[in-house]
């Protein structure tokens, strides 16, 4: 413990530490999967075939027209344009407008050649072959030009991104739809004497159900990876080894969440420090929650290896802080994590302590920031809170009213 | 589309009007799930059947103490105890203390009877049967009390809560396999001459990739609930009421995503007006994008249909204001969404309208929010913003500096 304690290394160094002596990004393999596999992380950037929209088309219900027959329209000046046709909706239009025409046309609709803008419905009136505009339109206006979405070879995503409703339209309007993501499999071991599967009911007296690897699946999985779980591993050093050698021989990371006997502690530390090149890198993180949190790594197996602390509110600040940004550096190279980090006004005094990073979880309230109202209570803070204040190693205590580092979840 | 124009009502207005007439929540059935299902949400609360935990338990490692045994000790008036023994883990401790004495107890151990608070190790030393303790502790000071996570009979998680990282530890806990979840399906038809299925490659010109289905299968599934999808619908009255027939034989909800031609927006409200008791509520709502959207609802057979606007992004903002809203206000009775609402001053001016209620997509660079620069490109608006400005429809400008109400993804 005293070991543990003396080489903590401040997180944001330790992102960076693992990073560069492991040589991140890895390069992993990727697996076919269909578009409308939700959640999962491409492991390319998805590059445009085609220019999109492939015409000017109309945003708008209205007449395209050429903007610089209007100039100058408006209600008490309105402009007159012969009504040249319809466009038609799924197929280019068959004619081209002429100086003084106009086109009926539906948002979606291909600008007739002739035309560069669309007046709104709305800003018009119609009266058989004539049509009456009463406001005038710049070029491009109610209109989407050629490849104003996008052009052949643009990047359409980023490596990393995942296929949610914020990526979904975008490969569809694109055409793709399938793309390869990453597929990476963490194995979670389990560990502690006081640990029995989390279906155990009722629980015997002084045991605890598994938390950590119902959590920990849960955040994994949400962030676009597999798992595989070992189960419980039981206190001695010969058997963790032994299901740390099969969980690394079908996973790329394998987390062990940590017992809370010292002498599980002992052997967890002793089995990374004797893993091959360069083994065990860090031994406890300047960060709390989380202090005791052990990284190691295989550089030639391509493997990486986390002890996360056995408190669950440790361990998930652990795994959310540190071990999913270094799966996302692993693949990508930059150890990002899933939190949105914003700057807002403490509604209340939060206090922490200088010398370590702190987290502690916070609330919105119509839209204000409170610090949590509870200890340590693990099952209130994590279902009910909104997200993390940050406090920096440098900063002691935010006063209410002032600036917070905010981390939603 | 003028019938359209004059019936807009607003958007908060629309979601309790629909939610009293077509008398929610519903009472949807459930299906059964397992824990591990993640993305699904939950459709009754969780009731404890236990105090959590048990005993009381140490939250740190060092010494169960009596704190009266420890008052006033300080580093240069250290208080020495008799180390009476160590805590098992896993089992609960088979001696008790007496006044004078301490054991030595790790994270999670359960606190023997006579002790009543934890010192850290890091306050203490020991030699040999005495244990020195540096730093005076109060009644429960690093111990987690018997019930305090929870209580038999607490709420655990409410009803309509989201089976992911923030529960499933929770769940774990309480020892909680498995919950009923929401079996909500919803049915997607799409509409538009111009449409083609996502796949078509190249696109013949004049046409438009099938992006709403897409984009509204992933924000349904992303929010726990089921999708059909039943095609594109051509541009006929009776084969849409026919799709839609089917439709509402397999799905709770059905969604019409809207044709842009003006043949294909009346046959579909015309069908919606066709409906059972009550039929077409809502004609267009007061927010911008998204003013084309109707509401319909058959009370007696417990359906919803919503016909949404043809332009992707509008339809996006549709689904995600409205149509998820909706959702859970069927089932849970509150027609709440899924965006976070926080206050923040806006780094730029922000440009609309008074009227209206609109949504301007916002960025956040280094926690500060920007209005995304981008007019109205759908693909990188939607895939590169972080959230919406919400500016009611009494707000027609959001100055630089100013506090934005935001809605982040």
């Amino acid at each position: 413990m005293a070991g543990l304690v003396e080489d903590l290394t401040p997180r944001e160094d330790a992102l960076s530490l693992v990073s560069s002596a492991l040589g991140f990004p890895w390069g992993i393999h990727g697996g076919d999967n269909a578009l409308c596999v939700q959640g999962c992380r491409i492991l390319k950037d998805i590059v445009s075939d085609e220019d999109f929209p492939p015409f000017p088309r109309s945003t708008r219900d209205g007449y395209a027209v050429l903007s610089s027959d209007c100039f100058g329209a408006s209600a008490g000046n309105p402009a007159f344009l012969r009504l040249a046709g319809e466009v038609p909706m799924g197929v280019p239009p068959s004619f081209r407008l002429n100086a003084g025409e106009c086109a009926l046309i539906h948002t979606g609709g291909i600008l007739p050649e002739g035309s560069d803008a669309v007046v709104m419905m709305e800003d018009t009136d119609s009266a058989g072959d004539w049509v009456e505009l009463k406001n005038a339109v710049q070029k491009t206006d109610n209109t989407v030009s050629c490849g104003e979405e996008f052009s052949r070879g643009d990047v359409l995503l980023q490596a990393g991104r995942k296929i949610d409703f914020r990526t979904s339209g975008l490969l569809a309007m694109a055409g793709v739809m399938e793309a390869e993501s990453a597929a990476l499999r963490v194995g979670i071991i389990s560990t502690g004497d006081e640990i029995v599967p989390p279906g155990t009911m009722p629980l015997p007296p002084g045991k605890f159900r598994d938390v950590n690897s119902a959590l920990l699946t849960s955040l994994i999985r949400g962030e676009g990876y597999q798992v595989s779980y070992y189960g419980i591993a039981e206190d001695s050093k010969n058997l963790l080894a032994s299901v740390l050698e099969k969980a690394l021989g079908e996973c790329g990371t394998v987390v062990i969440s940590g017992g809370s006997s010292v002498s599980m502690r002992d052997h967890c530390s002793s089995i990374l420090e004797d893993l091959p090149e360069p083994g065990l890198l860090i031994r406890g993180i300047l960060m709390s929650p989380g202090k005791p949190t052990l990284i190691a790594g295989l550089k030639d197996e391509k493997k990486l290896v986390l002890g996360l602390p056995g408190h669950p509110f440790s361990c998930f600040l652990s795994a959310y802080t540190v071990l999913l940004p270094l799966l996302n550096a692993m693949i990508w190279g930059k150890p990002q994590g899933s939190w949105r980090k914003i700057f807002l006004p403490s509604e209340e005094t939060v206090f922490g302590h200088s010398g370590i990073e702190e987290f502690i979880p916070c609330i919105l309230r119509e839209g204000r920031v409170f610090p949590y109202p509870v200890k340590s209570s693990f099952s209130k803070a994590l279902a009910l809170s909104d997200g993390l204040y940050r406090l920096p190693a440098s900063q002691e205590t935010i006063r209410s009213g002032e600036e917070a580092e905010i981390w939603l979840w």
